[in-house]
């Protein structure tokens, strides 16, 4: 679908690996960028955040891109009541998110960036998530077992927890897991 | 959480059996049951069909339960503009489906049913799923490459014309894909 163009993903997270992959685009993987996602700027709207942070990601790669190479880089925000929630620091963290959102209705915000040697394409993505009452029983099972440190608002929804305590979502499944893969396609093409 | 019961899952469909297992509960696959699935009744509210078929399953099961047993079932169905679509006979068929479902949202309604010796328990959910504009060759591609032709609809949501395809839904997404695990999971505990 991109002739003559070679895809790299600059992303740690395994599910936006598993996600690209689902594409059927071959792409390659190179991590090193100088970004510190920690650095986002204040006074930002929230929603526009994971923008920000997709162009900062792309703008700290490694090495200049070569004509032919397409770099692909994402971030994704959970927004609650106001509260931006990005990866927690550790297991009290974790709990604490979870307590946060459970019973409620939240944001997910998904970015991505696509950058080439002659430009810059962006887009982004939001959905709605609506946990039921989450029982401490389920947070610490979910926790204990599935260590959601990596991920954003401290859940997976492909996971467990996903499964027993989402009863729906308004929008795309994907941009929820940290890719909007239907923009990723569209503006690939 | 179903203390001294062994859940059987009566349903050849591997997304159900992936999807059961996600929950984390231990079960058995029997898929022996008499029950024909094409003898739906007339007449009736497309929106229970799901919910009559997943009981007949049931109800077909080869043998009487033991007391210690849960035999679980289930039915998908698509709605699009008043039309039920269960899976497609072949690829024309197939085909036929995907140009029907493009550029417009349907209704996936999946049923279940909970079945012991002492009694039944049933529920049903519904979610809307909103195609794109597919283009011929997208679905040529997807039919070919995924022979969707054990889905109801003649889609998967969780391969690639889920990606694609599908900018977002409204709903459970694994209800989407065929099996409401959060009822399940209520309905179990």
């Amino acid at each position: 679908m991109v002739t003559g163009k070679r895809l790299i993903l600059c992303s740690n997270s395994p599910r936006r690996r598993e996600l690209l992959s689902g594409l059927g685009i071959d792409f390659e993987i190179d991590t090193r960028s100088s970004f510190n996602e920690s650095i986002g700027p204040e006074n930002t709207t929230p929603e526009v955040l994971p923008q920000i942070l997709a162009k900062g990601k792309s703008l700290g790669f490694h090495r200049p891109l070569e004509e032919d190479e397409i770099l692909l880089t994402a971030d994704t925000l959970v927004i609650c009541d106001g509260r931006i929630m990005g990866k927690p620091a550790n297991e009290q963290e974790a709990r604490e998110m979870l307590r946060f959102l459970s019973g409620k209705t939240h944001k997910v915000v998904s970015a991505l960036c696509l950058r080439t040697s002659a430009g810059i394409r962006e887009a982004s993505d939001t959905a709605l998530v609506t946990f039921k009452d989450l029982s401490e029983e389920e947070i610490t099972y979910y926790i204990n077992r599935y260590k959601p440190f990596d991920k954003a608002g401290a859940y997976g929804i492909q996971e467990w927890i996903g499964y027993i305590g989402i009863p729906g979502i308004e929008g795309s499944f994907y941009t929820v897991m940290g890719l909007p893969v239907h923009l990723v396609y569209q503006l690939l093409q």
